[in-house]
């Protein structure tokens, strides 16, 4: 009896939801601008306008479902950073490892996030902007408390601090879509720890003048 | 006299360029699904028929375009690597500019790549093991004569050799998708010459101890 109620009327929360999720199933596939109102409409069970009372525009549901994925889980993870900043790189790892687990579980709402960048660099850009890049916000904090206690060397903290998620999620990307296959914990460790190795001590010895 | 000719027959190779060329512009737009083969003979006022003679697939088209655009200036440039096994750092920086240029200048082809990569995996990376990623054997080398002269520390270079086309790759892409501006030759040096600083030596200082 509730199924029959709930085709026809769905609470409004709910109705909310499915709106998001259908949409980023849509643009995942179709990309965003090839995807219309009314294949959302149709995906749903409800008219066009049933859609334009919830939502103002697709954008609007686009990045409202990208906030509903990825923005409480990854507030509540943030909140858990032990930041020491002493010891920057604890934070750094915690949200190295966050990231790469998030893309991984993800992959078709980052392969959507992806394509939308690719067409509409602006929208995503805004979805940055506010905030949702929380990662790369404590990353930031890490990074400035180095630089203060005179742990980090004095760089440009705006590239410096884009280099760790741009190296972890192209990480992941290629990994995931080129194997296909699920990262073991182990291997996942294994791959950060390198990553943040090389991120905080570069490739190279620190004595090069040693063996000659 | 001499154009109204071409309309009609085209010289063999400038009729494959021609279909490379419509074919990567059609997929940049709508993805490699999204690109019908009678979309391709469209653009270029031919029959889906004159295609397939050509090529077998429409696969095969793209790799063949990306090899067509990338392949040769890419290999031209690579002889020019100045490799030296004490400095493999200067083949480094060398490639590491060659991406970021090659990037920004066709970014249009890369966002195809990128939206075949989602859509094909498979595609691209056989593209990528059949020698495209040039720049890559050109950092693994690198990083392989100074892991034998000791001056690299001993890491797993697959991961390790990574890293710096993605962290390139990932740059550009955002700052140029993101801020939809060219970086100016004084700026792509301050931020390759900062990617490489972190990559050899880290953000941390090499003495830690130092100030405390």
């Amino acid at each position: 009896m509730q199924s029959k109620i709930k085709q026809k009327r769905m609470p409004a929360e709910k109705r909310r939801v499915q709106i998001m999720e259908e949409t980023m199933k849509l643009v995942a596939r179709k990309g965003f601008d090839g995807t219309k109102t009314k294949d959302i409409a149709a995906a749903c069970g409800v008219s066009e306008a049933a859609i334009f009372k919830i939502f103002k525009s697709k954008q609007e549901i686009l990045l409202s479902g990208i906030e509903y994925k990825f923005g409480g889980p990854k507030r509540e993870l943030i909140r858990k950073v032990n930041f020491d900043p002493k010891k920057p790189e604890i934070a750094m790892r915690f949200v190295a490892n966050n990231i790469f687990e998030t893309v991984e579980n993800n992959i078709d709402i980052v392969k959507m996030i992806i394509l939308t960048f690719l067409e509409h660099p602006e929208y995503i850009k805004k979805h940055i902007k506010k905030g949702a890049l929380l990662e790369k916000k404590v990353i930031m904090e890490a990074m400035k408390a180095g630089i203060e206690s005179r742990l980090y060397k004095k760089m440009d903290a705006d590239i410096a601090v884009s280099l760790l998620p741009i190296a972890v999620i192209g990480m992941v990307i290629t990994r995931v879509l080129a194997d296909g296959k699920k990262t073991s914990k182990k291997e996942r460790e294994k791959i950060i720890d390198q990553i943040i190795e090389v991120y905080l001590h570069g490739v190279m010895k620190k004595s090069p003048g040693g063996g000659r």
